[in-house]
């Protein structure tokens, strides 16, 4: 059994803590907050602390907090020999200060607090300095995910950008879309299925050969007529992205 | 039973006319394309014609060509009195310029030809000059699809540009995160799940309620970071993005 202490209860760390609260091969040692009033929820179910040196002795140290905390929270953290990881997305491994060993635990996924998650679902990309760190970090993310990932801090920060692009901004263009539909008293629904499907597509196809639209068609005159029809930011995106997609496919028109 | 015509033979065309060809309350009188090679596919199961004074009679005529050759070649129709619809985003109602009545029969959805695809699911936007008409479309659209909407070509022209932003420019997203992990040796699949899950969030929550990232939460560090390894296109694109999501969300900050 792996014991493990999760420091953090925002979103990633509450999920992270029910995860491990469900699964019969890790046992969750105890969960730290700075905020007492943070650890209510977790009070019946597991040790809690909101003060650093109580900490209890645990396989794995989970750090959960904001990137910009991780560095000065782990300073503080007296953990010889033990290993302690961060769950974040864009920050390496060497932020970690903390006199333990290193590695990073980060599940890929947007995570809302209240949102019940299936984590078996959820690719988790792990790193650690010591192979046998990345062994137990790959044995505890297999027990509840279906989804491991060995990838390292320079990859992990690509990662992160490939999903602020594929992620964060593919919500913005769904933003756009549903102000253009309320403008014109047009259903948002309307569009579920194109963007369901699109989204599915990708996980069966390289998303270059099914591009379509005006831009990949180079259909100069619906362009035109869009443009026409925007203002604004999302005329600026819409000229950027159709010259992207132009420049992308160019060399087949 | 509703009877209707079918010319042209391309993706949407090739849809339609298998979508009515399995339903019992549609009768699939005739395909026509202009060239007699698009037409062998159908040969066996429904009369075809290459000849457009060959047309038989009809309820409806559903022109499924290149929006650019649509005015055009509705003008060598002579069916007076008779349901003469498109079936284009991008194209007006008024396009049509055949001496019949006139509509619009509009499948929202990107179809590969090859594709086998549920048109129940499918939305279907409908348009007709005449009230009557507008039944009979809403009728045939019903036959093959549950999600049938009312849309006029004012509000097709934005739904269309609200579809551009929503699957093309997040296709194009896609690519770009792609791009991101072939350049970095990052296996594309660790994205899947996110992609899937961005979209499938988007039909039960207002996007504007569950945008994350570091534009969102105004993390310019994240932002500088990111930027320092992205160049050309790429780069252009996280910068408007951002921006746009920033001042989108400003005023909460």
């Amino acid at each position: 059994m792996i014991s493990v202490i999760v420091l953090g209860t925002g979103n990633v760390g509450t999920h992270l803590i029910n995860a491990f609260l469900k699964n019969s091969a890790i046992k969750l040692v105890q969960v730290y907050s700075r905020k007492k009033s943070s650890l209510k929820p977790f009070e019946d179910k597991v040790a809690t602390t909101n003060i650093v040196n109580n900490l209890k002795e645990a396989d794995i140290y989970i750090i959960s907090i904001s990137d910009d905390e991780i560095a000065g929270f782990s300073l503080q953290l007296n953990l010889k020999d033990k290993l302690i990881v961060h769950t974040s997305g864009s920050v390496t491994i060497d932020a970690l200060k903390a006199n333990g060993n290193k590695g990073v635990f980060y599940p890929l996924q947007t995570f809302s607090k209240n949102n019940n998650i299936d984590f078996s679902t959820i690719p988790i990309c792990v790193e650690a300095e010591k192979n046998e760190d990345l062994i137990l970090l790959e044995k505890l993310a297999s027990c509840i995910s279906d989804n491991v990932f060995i990838i390292d801090s320079k990859q992990r920060k690509h990662l992160h950008i490939a999903a602020v692009f594929t992620n964060n901004f593919v919500n913005h263009l769904y933003k756009i879309g549903l102000d253009i539909c309320k403008e014109n008293a047009i259903p948002f629904e309307t569009l579920y299925p194109l963007i369901v499907e699109t989204a599915k597509k990708v996980t069966s196809n390289n998303p270059k050969n099914i591009q379509t639209g005006p831009a990949h068609r180079n259909d100069t005159k619906t362009i035109m007529a869009h443009l026409e029809l925007l203002s604004g930011e999302k005329k600026k995106i819409y000229q950027l992205l159709t010259e992207s997609i132009q420049k992308t496919y160019g060399e087949k028109l």
